[in-house]
């Protein structure tokens, strides 16, 4: 039996709390959380937003008293302020706790660039549900709306406002929306986006948000960019990606890594004795490239929460391991699919040297059934590999039809190292409703070894 | 340049026509077939029936003009009767035509039960296009149609002719349907038939048709089983599998095998110097049991086709490889999706003893997308493993939810060798509208992993 202290209560909390309780029955488990719900679908909240799910209620995955039932002790409202490793203590709410094993799982939280008067009324980040309860009343009264930022939660939240009725102003940093694929899929995404919506959507780019200006009543009114470009709009989300939360642990001393989240071994200890972290505040390792990588995704933290939930109830040699990930990740625009997996082919030529790669890559257009089905639809996929091993690298895909399917096959085709040559020996299950007689991945493998094959380098 | 001849105009025919054209230009090809046209999608012909697919012509893939301009001559309406190897020639329509290498393509034809009067106006069988046709017409002024078979094309079928206003007496020799999954994932497919089309249809099973019988014009009117059930309809079609069209091959001691099929090398040889096979006619070797299978699907003889091509083209050095299938196959009912990959939990446990295995499985029930999102539906996937190994065997999945993309990601992780524990560590892409945060094949590796772990056999 341990005393098992597990700060936060998003994704990866409950969920080594629930998996410790079913370890060890005999396992104390106190969950602390200074949000007023845990164990909810941070995710689904675009979709909330959009009217798609209706209710926030939906979104909870499990109550507090669902978990008090389960014998595993809820404290909402409890603020997390030290740990003393030493003394195998927290501070919460200014009252000691003492733990036998501490998991840290303190979430993400939104990246804020540096913009004058950035907080004011009617100025939104999207993270928590109460995020989600005030961005839909306030788009419910609102005509237009800014978006700062042109990744997933940019995109999700697009498609909401336009479902609903607002024009959007979405401005961006970079010279892309949807920066971690490469750049001419970046381009086939913006042109999808604005050839369906184009009269409610504006786009902007290269553009450094520098000032607020609010009204009288002091709430959100226009933006000014670097450039001089000013834009006025009912109310602005700031959707400028995550970071991990992790002050907690630094002041404790907790080591962090480039990424910025703290660093776990396979079994998702931190470098302090008895001190556990899982979720979005955690570093990820790319199981491409071994290298340090951050994801902030439901699933993932889901995975981390299992692994750690056994291994803080556990002896050494019964330890599970959580291997990686490979970025892969997937978002729509109403019905056009955006989703990808590994490694895109600029990244892939940036590493090739130190990696030792000879990155090829090849993009089809194919239709994702048989062509003659009255619902089949285009995709567009891109698969890397390299040139020396045959392995696959990673994949892009977009498009109205099935592109999620493909990339679900890539992801284990990378992870089990096959090659190009075993794309091809791939026996998928076909029918004309659900695949061309040679399906879009295979017709990649074709291309792909006639690359292979060829003398140029 | 090589004198390449092939016979049959199915799908393999005309691919490995077009591949070794292109392989070489030089090359000089001859493609004869007994049909009034080549290289349409067979597969597609219940779609043309139940009217998704409108003109019988969008099932063509490339006509006899488009192969001509490309440099291959075609031969319809030639019945190749005779192969004579040491002279290396075929008799085609009575006339000696000389090969460098001869492919045979000549497919599959329907297997005809043994029934008093099966020949019969009103009695159909489902190959080409010309039987499409015919059924379509015979299904317009029907009521009432007796399908003999419950596997692919006998719950395609079904489907047409619900959707257009028939009621249908379905008569299996069986005691399920869809035979080549586990017994309770047939009754659950049957069951899911029934309550959605139950006044429609009715299921005869342990049914052995005896004879039919005909009106005075000559034409069906009803059968008689062995039991003595009899049941009148409008008309009747045959769809109690294929088997492959290989009398051509055995009569000039071309070796088949225990399925019936020509046996073939992984570069498409017969045992016969300079003669190749490929498509529905040929035998194919299962990638996990290494046994003869017998698969006759169009993205099979596409890639065999493809192998073909190339291979009658080149020199033993530059050979490809077919490697072989996993039987993977998927069909639908309406929405309800079918599909399986690998062996079966029934078929492991039979050769468990002659294989070594150690046969677990586990089946889940899950929504395919996140549980709040209000288009997930219900998915029913079963996997099964070698608790020895770890290794995945096999998986079906039903439901009207997304089981495509679960049987296609299991495709690989087969083929791979990866294992349950690798199933845990797959990097799927994740968001509500694709997924819920634990994906349907997370649990079942959970699940596994369980059984694994227990001490029990």
């Amino acid at each position: 039996m341990k005393k098992i202290v597990i700060i936060g209560g998003g994704a990866a909390g409950p969920k080594t709390a629930a998996k410790a309780k079913r370890m060890n029955p005999n396992n104390e488990i106190e969950l602390y959380t200074d949000e007023k719900l845990i164990s909810y679908s941070a995710c689904g909240l675009p979709y909330f937003i959009e009217g798609t799910v209706k209710n926030i209620n939906q979104l909870i995955v499990r109550t507090p008293e669902e978990f008090e039932k389960q014998g595993v002790k809820i404290f909402l409202e409890h603020k997390a302020q030290k740990i003393i490793p030493d003394k195998k203590c927290v501070i919460i709410n200014n009252k000691e706790v003492y733990y036998d094993e501490l998991v840290i799982c303190t979430g993400s939280k939104p990246f804020i660039p540096n913009i004058k008067n950035v907080k004011m009324e009617g100025v939104y980040t999207l993270k928590h549900i109460e995020d989600g309860i005030k961005i839909k009343e306030e788009m419910h009264k609102s005509k237009h709306a800014i978006i700062l930022g042109g990744g997933y939660i940019g995109i999700e939240l697009l498609e909401a406002f336009v479902q609903n009725g607002l024009s959007v102003s979405l401005v961006e940093y970079g010279s892309r929306i949807m920066r971690v694929f490469d750049s001419e899929f970046s381009d086939m995404i913006k042109n999808h986006i604005l050839e369906r919506d184009g009269q409610w959507i504006e786009m902007h780019f290269l553009e450094e948000v520098q000032e607020f200006f609010a009204d009288n009543s002091g709430r959100f009114k226009k933006l000014k960019t670097k450039s001089g470009l000013e834009i006025e709009a009912d109310f602005c989300v700031i959707a400028s990606g995550v970071v991990p939360n992790t002050q907690l642990a630094k002041d404790a001393k907790i080591a962090t890594g480039i990424t910025g989240g703290i660093i776990v071994d396979n079994t998702m200890k931190t470098n302090m004795e008895h001190i556990w972290a899982a979720g979005d505040c955690t570093e990820e390792k790319c199981m491409l490239t071994k290298r340090p990588i951050y994801i902030a995704l439901g699933n993932i933290a889901n995975k981390e929460g299992r692994v750690t939930g056994i291994n803080v109830s556990t002896e050494p040699e019964n330890y599970e391991k959580f291997e990686g990930v490979l970025g892969s990740a997937i978002t729509k625009y109403f019905d056009f699919t955006i989703a990808l997996t590994g490694i895109n082919y600029e990244n892939a030529i940036k590493i090739s040297d130190k990696f030792n790669l000879q990155p090829i890559c090849t993009t089809v257009v194919k239709k994702d059934k048989a062509g003659y089905m009255p619902n089949s639809e285009k995709i567009t996929l891109k698969v890397v590999a390299d040139k020396k091993t045959g392995k696959i690298l990673g994949a892009q895909g977009i498009g109205v039809g099935d592109v999620n399917k493909r990339i679900n096959t890539v992801t284990s085709l990378i992870q089990s190292g096959l090659t190009i040559d075993d794309i091809f020996h791939l026996d998928l299950p076909y029918s004309p409703p659900y695949s061309p007689a040679i399906d879009i991945l295979i017709t990649a493998a074709y291309r792909l070894k006639s690359q292979m094959n060829s003398e140029e380098n």
